[in-house]
C-alpha cells in the first residue's frame, strides 16, 4: 500500500506536529509514505514514518537527487517542478492532505480528478466531497477504513 | 502574447457560448490561444479564436497528434495526462478560466502557484484572490488590463 | 502536418546552413516546424522556415515563455528539461535530425521507439535503421515521401 | 546510493541471468536500485536486488501503482510513457544498461547528456565514451570503483 501526504513546503509547529502523526499512522499500518520530499509538512511525515520504521518516498521538484529532506529513503528526482505534482496521486491508493497552499490545492484537485481516495487535515474544501478533520491519526484512520473493504 | 483558456471537456452551451467569446477576444487582440486541445471549453474558446484567424495550440493530454478538436492548429501530444496541465499557465502570460470540474481547479491552482495572472468565468473561487465575472469578453478585457502596464 | 527538427543548441555555420535549408524546406510544403526552441540547428531552422512564412513550435525545456529563440511563433515552456525531448517525436508525422549530440541521440531513439518516421542529416546512426543524407532540402524531401502514400 | 538499471521489456535467458547478477551486486552493496518497473532486464534485475534484501524502486511508463513487475518495493506511476525514461538517470548515481533496444538507447544518451556515471553491459555503444562489459558483477564493480574516490 503506498500513500501519498501533501502538504506546503513550510507550516506552523502546529501543522508539523499532525503531519509527524500522520506518518506515524501510515508507517505503523505497513505502509509506504510517498510525499514531494520538501520541507514542512513533507519533511514533518517523512520524519515520523522514519521514526516508525517506514519506507518514505520523496518525488522531488528539482533534478538533483541529493537535495530533498533527510529523512527519505528514496528520492525520485523529476526536475518537473510542479509538473511532479501528479505523480503522487497517480502513485498512491490514498492520499492525505495536511493544511497547505495552492501547490497542494493542485494536488487535492488531481487526486479528486483520479478518483483516489482523499482525507483532508486542516485544509483546502472546495465543495465538501471529502472529509477534513482535525486530527493525523485520525485522518489516516478514516482513509484506511476507506481503503479496506 | 500566449493567453491560455482552461475550462471542462463537456459544458452546457450556455458555457460553451462564453467560452467561445472569450477565443473570439483573445483573437481579436492578437494572443494565440493555448488550451487543453480537448472538447467542450476547449473546442468552444478554439473555434471562437480560428473564426477571428488566431493561432491555436492544443497541449494534448493523450500521445496522438491527431487527437484534439478540430479548431487547433498547432497540437503538442504531451502523453502525459491530466500531468499536461501544468504546461498551460507555465507557458502563458495570463489565463482565462471557465467553468469546469476538479482538472480545471488543478490549474487554477497551479496557475496561482506560479504567479500568472488569472480572471475566472463562472468557476471555482477558492479564496476569493482572482476577480471571476459572468461575460467572456469581460474576462478578456479585464485579463489584458492586468498585463499591459 | 507536424514536422520535428531536432539537433544540438549550438552548431558549425555549415550546419546551420543545413538545418535552415530543412527548415525552409518544411515550411514551403505547409507544414508546422516543431524544435526544441533553443539555438543551434534550431535556431537556424526556425528561422528558414519563418522565412518562407511557416509557422514554428519551440518545445522549450525551461519554464520561461519568453525564453527561446526569436523565430518562434509559439513558445510551450515545459520546464521538464531534457524530459521535454519526448514531445518533439510524440507530437509529429515524421523528425529530421540534424547532425548532434546525447541530447539528439536520445531524440532520435524515442523517434525510433515510436515508429516516427525519421531521416537524418550528417547525424548519429546507431544501426542502418534510417536513411542519413547531406543535403537538408535531399533530407526533406525523403521523408515526405515516406509519409505521403 | 541510488542506482539505474536500464535494459528492454523483454530479453533472452542470458541476459536476464546477467541483468539479475547486476541487481544482486547493488543491493549487496546497500544501494537502491531503480528501474523501469517492467518485465524483461527490469524484472530480473529487481528480483535479483530483492533476494540480496535491497529495495527495488520500479519508475512506470503507465498510470497504475499497482502494474509492474512483482520484484518491487516501491511503485512511481508515472503516466508519462516513454517521457519516464529521462527520471532514471536523473534520480541516480550511476547507471547500468543491459542490452536493451531503442527505449534503452535513448535512456543511454540522456544518462551520457547529464554526465551520471554508466556502464554497459552487451549494449549499445554509439561512441565509445563509456565501457561495456560481459559480466553483470564485473559491470557493478566498474561502476562503483568510478563513483568512489
Amino acid at each position: 500500500m503506498q500513500i501519498g501526504v501533501i502538504g506546503a513546503g513550510s507550516c506552523s509547529e502546529e501543522i508539523a506536529r499532525k503531519a509527524e502523526e500522520v506518518g506515524r499512522a501510515i508507517a505503523r499500518r505497513g505502509a509506504i509514505l510517498i510525499c514531494g520530499g520538501m520541507g514542512g509538512v513533507m519533511e514533518a511525515a517523512a520524519r515520523g514514518a522514519r521514526e516508525e520504521g517506514g519506507i518514505t518516498v520523496g518525488i522531488l521538484p528539482g533534478d538533483d537527487p541529493e537535495s530533498g529532506n533527510r529523512h527519505l529513503a528514496v528520492r525520485v528526482a523529476t526536475g518537473f517542478g510542479h509538473g511532479r505534482n501528479v505523480l503522487i496521486p497517480r502513485s498512491c491508493h490514498g492520499v492525505i492532505a495536511v493544511a497547505g497552499g495552492y501547490g497542494t490545492l493542485s494536488e487535492i484537485a488531481l487526486t479528486l480528478k483520479m478518483g483516489v481516495p482523499l482525507v483532508g487535515v486542516e485544509t483546502w474544501d472546495p465543495d465538501g466531497s471529502f472529509p477534513v478533520v482535525s486530527g493525523g491519526e485520525e485522518a489516516v484512520d478514516l482513509l484506511f477504513r476507506r481503503l479496506e473493504p
